[in-house]
């Protein structure tokens, strides 16, 4: 490290001014969070810098005190109103309003990466698109199972398991998901793996699969109960759509939870898969299911592919 | 309404510091949300409002405008400095920096339970317990609709309508929702009311329909593609099952952005609701269909008493 940069870092008191945007590497409208890639201009021009900036959450303290949001320095201006209902932008003091900043500097191509978020989009896969493109997609792409199987063999993690049914038709292992610390009930997260091979996803699920989903709700809610004192009203039991692995599995969470990808176009509800293939043994050969891919992943753009195709056809 | 409330709600601008606050109903740090109940000094002493402020994602032209972020009028305050990472707390001009701002004034005992935290639960809702729980319970409960009528009559926010087909089959009117600023692409929110009354909800519709939702999807989508530049597989379009009110309506949101109930107990999307009633032309009417209810509503007692009932049923 030359002495040039120690003074730089050590010193630092980064002059947002001269902060040039080359580009934002990631937005989170949910937690108001943004990252940028930049360089500032009175430092070097050839490192880079990122930029992480996140709006705070309300403190009661602001919310309380005489100087806070509720004070004379606040001031409101009107959007509309309809009835009982009014929606305004508020400007409170400046002090009281602060942004979460974090520099760094300089970043390197790692860090860029890190910071950095995937466009998604999301697809109607109707069955005939399932066979075409998904399934000779997964049949390339998908990964080795062979964690999984140590699982079901007792080889590995086998003082991890919560509950266990051993039958080959429809028995499961249910255990605590490596994103939970097995504690907490406030984030509770359990995963069954069933025993049986070859169901790869919702995709395959009929009529004959309704005993082994059955078997998972009853005794997947009755071992949690019992383990963690977690009841079934406070319990999101689902399946993923695409799923990340190609062997059935179903997701226990806490209700309150906001677990990752429990949102409608990636979850289903066993609840809803069973009525589902109760009204119609082959629902889920027949139903068109959505799904959110990575713009860089190649599915998407087979599936874009076929879109533009289905369009042209239309116009011709 | 007396002359003096209607003089007081359209006149109305809000002195913040004549806010007291009675209590915090609800803080989420993640999205950096608080809902507040409390009263305006300088307005009735018995009526109650409800404020709720959040803190708005960054736009893209704030981070790029000469006069934004990145500007002299943008001041830095250093926390700590360890290698290349630093951290600062970050002032900008407060115009850039304001909050979102909802006051719903005077708040009724109902809103004031809406925007309060609540233990929550799920349930199962058979058709059956359909008729003989929820629907009984929707007609007792179930807020005023004349604002929605307001809209559909082009008596209020007339100007903030998106698109409208005024078909009285088929018609809707699109416009942001309350939620959304109307700028933010990330953050982009939208809703449908459709034109035709008494559609409650999804366990009403059937194959008659379908033209009614295949129109709002198509059209919905088309006119968020122009006027906000979003294509189709960057939105989530979706209806809530139960709604907040039970008068049809279909949100549209960005995808990217974590709107408030797209969870899979939660939302349903109009691609899986259209694929449904295509299949089964009274799904809706044969499904059991989960949802969530708050503890302390009287239809979380009506799920529960019944769900005993069953049991000891089962046992005898």
């Amino acid at each position: 490290m030359s002495g040039n940069e120690a003074t730089e870092k050590d010193a630092v008191q980064y002059d947002f001014s001269q902060f040039q945007l080359d580009r934002i590497l990631n937005s989170n409208s949910g937690s108001k969070t943004v990252s940028l890639l930049g360089r500032f201009k009175n430092l070097s021009q050839e490192k880079r810098a990122i930029v992480i900036l996140e709006k705070k959450a309300f403190t009661e303290a602001d919310l309380t005190s005489k100087t806070g949001f509720f004070s004379d320095s606040t001031t409101l201006r009107k959007e509309f109103v309809n009835d009982i209902y009014g929606n305004f932008e508020c400007f409170p003091r400046p002090d009281i309003n602060s942004v979460k900043t974090t520099v760094i500097y300089p970043a390197t191509e790692k860090h860029i990466e890190k910071y950095s978020k995937q466009e998604i989009h999301i697809v109607q896969e109707t069955p005939e698109l399932y066979r075409e493109l998904t399934l000779k997609h997964l049949e390339k792409e998908q990964f080795s199972l062979e964690w999984l199987y140590n699982i079901l063999e007792h080889k590995k993690e086998k003082d991890r398991i919560v509950f266990e049914d051993a039958c080959e038709e429809t028995g499961f292992i249910l255990l605590p998901d490596l994103k939970w610390d097995n504690k907490t009930a406030e984030t509770l997260y359990c995963l069954a793996l069933v025993r049986k091979r070859g169901i790869k996803s919702l995709r395959d699920l009929n009529a004959s699969h309704l005993p082994l989903l059955r078997n998972i709700l009853t005794k997947g809610v009755a071992a949690i109960e019992e383990k963690y004192g977690v009841a079934r009203s406070q319990l999101r039991i689902y399946l993923h759509y695409q799923p990340s692995f190609y062997h059935l599995h179903v997701h226990f969470t806490y209700l309150k939870h906001d677990a990752p990808g429990i949102f409608c176009e990636k979850s289903h509800l066993l609840d809803s898969v069973i009525s589902n293939i109760e009204l119609m043994p082959d629902y889920y050969q027949r139903a068109t299911l959505s799904f959110v891919v990575r713009q860089n992943d190649r599915l998407w753009d087979d599936f874009r592919r076929d879109s533009d195709c289905r369009k042209s056809l239309k116009r011709d």
